[in-house]
């Protein structure tokens, strides 16, 4: 656990740098084959970008090939917590032949365990005691319990019979004490139960002065997108949900657009974020990201945003185009 | 539905005036046996003022039959939608000895419904056209269907397999395009398929621009207090969920705070504001209810809101009483 302790160090003293991090007004540009030339680092967002469900959007593969052959550094950046970094590296084998290295890969669940390790109450000497109240689905878990050592209370595993209690059962529910960080995640299982059950934390655990809890969202996408066409409820609408039961508590949210996954990114590859592209599909989540590390970005439309929306909010992209296709073949 | 009608008009008439009451300052006053000839109406909210659970609250009796007695006009105000008006009717009789009209009870499920009603899409002539979405409980459909005459599909029975569905099969559900207001309220059994529900009527119906829907919350009470210890998510925890897919979709609440339910109060009591108390325990549901209609406010503190939430927060309660029973035994 040497490198995550530096990386711990890095994140706490990053924490208050982040904060003054403003939205700087961007001009659009013309992406032409020659920007290529002006970055060392491509760092992708992937579902919407480079692939959508489980399709390859057409020409990545070309793309992401063309890069690596010319010695560009590539490197994968997620806001879902729900996969392991492992299954991103087999997906990138899978849809575009490329081998990547775990260390290529950056989930928001990784950012999410990162940033619990840097609390107090989960040093390496409290880790076993202090414990975690998980509504999330097994991929963020195993990154809790296998990577990191963490004891987590997972809804959806240790309280199995949650789903279906009555809400006479969930009050008389035990709350364990040693809870003391609610980590609030995407599982498509997820109900009105488990939001009472972090309810139950907020005002009956929380407030006993000597240990308030910490509540803590891995990422708020709203939306998670199916096809062109279908999107459903994201890990935004969870954690909505939870923040509303009490405006007073504050909440930590782990994915982009916070520069806690840059921190990440910045220990592993010490990156020149001047010459560095942060290519996404999302206005406020990938662009955002980009603008709050100092980035250039390029916002790709075959995902969420639209040249609508670009319009429409304050947070601009310095490039646009319709696909990662075009990177090269423009 | 004449008086329906009536009231539906007085509904639009007033919905712009209800956007400029402001909250007011106010002095707190010590509350004395005297200040009861100050009023001739008073407004009950009923959870936590007049019983908790099932219990009715120690002097809640009393006050009520002693104020029948004088020949103050009784009023009982509730946000919880799950509930029909005869239910709060035999509750009262049974828990106070007390018989009310039906006239005498407003919910926020009266209160939703009768928004409804004022809106085009769903004037008498097209009531059997345009269909609602519901989110919610048995208690509002009833209020929906049988007292109103709407076509309600409601997930919780029209899509009674929902709930086990898989991300695949919500994304494959036929849209009905005769949708036009989708309605969330406490729901004890929601869960994420709910909200990807509504999350496709927003992005995929809401956008035809020929008739952008209605999306509306019965009310959003953040919590739903089980006991003096206990509180499980409210109303407020779904609607947040559902309003943070889209910001930029107006998302119109029935319930207390609004003055909707203040119309519907006038519309069948003509009470004189000056002359009328509203009690709750709740500052930001019923006493900032109170405030938005010109009304003097009593804040109990067998419910919600506490002696320091008061010093906290910039609702501000003209009296502040331990129960309602000291509002005779003072």
């Amino acid at each position: 656990m040497k490198a995550d302790e530096k990386t711990t160090k890095n994140v706490k003293e990053k924490k208050e740098e982040e904060k003054t991090l403003a939205v700087e007004h961007v001009e659009t540009r013309k992406w032409t084959s020659k920007c290529v030339d002006e970055f060392d680092a491509f760092l992708f967002d992937c579902d919407g970008v480079l692939w959508t469900s489980s399709a390859a959007i057409d020409g990545a593969k070309e793309t992401l090939q063309a890069l690596q052959k010319m010695g560009k550094k590539v490197i994968f950046l997620s806001n879902n917590a729900t996969k392991s970094l492992e299954t991103y590296q087999k997906k990138i084998l899978s849809l575009f032949d490329l081998r990547v290295s775990q260390e290529q890969v950056f989930t928001s669940a990784l950012a999410t365990a990162t940033y619990v390790s840097t609390l107090k109450e989960f040093s390496d000497t409290l880790r076993k005691k202090n414990k975690i109240l998980l509504v999330g689905s097994i991929g963020l878990y195993e990154m809790l319990t296998k990577r990191f050592g963490f004891e987590v209370i997972w809804t959806a595993q240790d309280i199995a019979n949650l789903r279906g209690m009555s809400g006479e059962q969930v009050s008389a529910l035990p709350l364990d004490r040693d809870v003391r960080a609610v980590i609030v995640s995407m599982d498509v299982g997820y109900g009105y139960n488990d939001i009472s059950l972090v309810c139950r934390y907020m005002y009956e655990v929380h407030h006993e002065v000597d240990h308030p809890l910490h509540f803590i969202g891995s990422n708020d996408d709203t939306t998670f997108p199916q096809s062109d066409a279908v999107c459903l409820a994201g890990t935004g609408s969870l954690v909505a949900s939870v923040k509303a039961l009490n405006e007073h508590v504050p909440f930590v949210i782990c994915g982009k657009p916070h520069a806690l996954l840059y921190q990440l990114v910045q220990h592993q590859h010490q990156i020149d974020v001047k010459r560095s592209l942060m290519v996404g599909d999302r206005l406020n989540t990938d662009v955002q990201f980009g603008i709050n590390c100092g980035m250039q970005t390029l916002l790709v439309l075959t995902g969420i945003s639209t040249r609508e929306d670009i319009q429409k909010y304050r947070i601009k992209p310095n490039f646009i185009l319709d696909s990662v296709k075009s990177i090269i073949a423009t």
